[in-house]
């Protein structure tokens, strides 16, 4: 249909950090296009990716950022949007009619908005910096997940009936988000959600924190650094 | 191309708020598009888009909103993605070539994320709510906008040398973060490639502040009221 479905030639390699939801989102769609990959990993609190050679390949300084042959792409959603449109031949993933389109996008929205300066803050103000208080971030994931638990009443997926984008992007820091001090009991619906993408064929988990929500820095920092080779 | 081009029967409703950028986005866009449009005034001071009536349109309650013919979307983005697929034949605005349509989503990233919760952020604070301390949105505006400077001494626009969706969603909050307490004296190349769409034919300006940086809420407040009928 748009006339660049191709398959890689070598395996696509994903720059990451294994507790990051970001590069976890770009992970799960990779391995549910059945594509080949190899993850690289990032050392964010050695600051790997405030590095010279790191800045190169994404001068915002962030994981995650893909190699696909000589292409390099920073951006969970511009990522997920390239992998769509270059492996999706059926267009199932990012739909080109302009309201589906425009529906996706939404979502991809609030991926990078609310849902990262929401969840996915307070559990990164959880996980590294275990004084901050995360009144604000809380509230605004409370906020989203009031919305989402509503909208998906409609639907199976964020966006119709089928998955898309918009799912990959929202899943891992929502399905994450009790680790940042956000209970997701009060949402049933959203839960049902989460299920549904993780019972996709292919799908991959991002690694628990093994902190939880007694996490402390120096604890994390020794398991990272252990978990290196 | 995509075969969905056309015109709208009727003028594109477009539900706005006259000092948020979110808003100008759309309506920069529906104006160097040459769409014809009427805008309708949210007041967000009485809370109108908290009410019932209008979370039908956006249960986010947020705006904008568009309502074209029997199509009712928010969130900018997303607005843009749709304006952009449905009355672009040409496909400029949003390329649907891979790599470039992951390079102008990257950018409706940033705006929904960094930018949003920056100098977006910044400004609201500074209008709405003077007693607040914006540390942390100005921090994150300074490095969005180290990015986009040198982002910009290497193309016209952010996504090559021709403007596309990424140049608008990212326009007004960048050109408005002095109102923020964020100056952009700094940034030359930024100041040009503002200019830049400031020059192109049918670009409209949203209302600046007239309260500026001393600015006190009880005066917004005073003249939103004046400025409705």
């Amino acid at each position: 249909m748009n006339g660049f479905d191709s398959f890689p030639v070598q395996p696509i390699k994903l720059y990451r950090f294994f507790l990051s939801g970001h590069s976890h989102r770009v992970e799960l769609f990779l391995s549910l296009l059945k594509l080949p990959y190899e993850l690289v990993d990032i050392d964010l609190v050695a600051k790997a990716h405030k590095q010279p050679e790191f800045l190169a390949l994404n001068p915002f300084g962030q994981v995650p950022v893909i190699q696909d042959g000589d292409i390099t792409l920073a951006d969970s959603n511009a990522i997920l949007v390239y992998l769509a449109s270059n492996y999706d031949s059926g267009a199932q993933w990012l739909p080109r009619e302009p309201i589906m389109a425009a529906s996706v996008q939404r979502w991809l929205s609030v991926a990078a908005g609310p849902l990262a300066f929401g969840p996915a803050a307070a559990r990164r103000l959880k996980l590294f910096v275990t004084s901050a208080k995360a009144e604000e971030e809380m509230a605004r994931a409370k906020n989203l997940f009031d919305v989402m638990e509503n909208h998906l009443k409609n639907s199976l997926f964020l966006v119709g009936d089928v998955p898309t984008i918009a799912d990959i992007a929202n899943y891992t820091y929502t399905a994450y988000a009790p680790e940042g001090g956000i209970s997701l009991d009060p949402y049933p619906v959203l839960r049902g959600w989460l299920q549904r993408i993780e019972s996709m064929p292919g799908f991959v988990s991002m690694a628990k924190s093994p902190l939880g929500l007694a996490c402390h820095f120096s604890v994390l920092k020794s398991h990272l650094f252990s978990a290196k080779e």
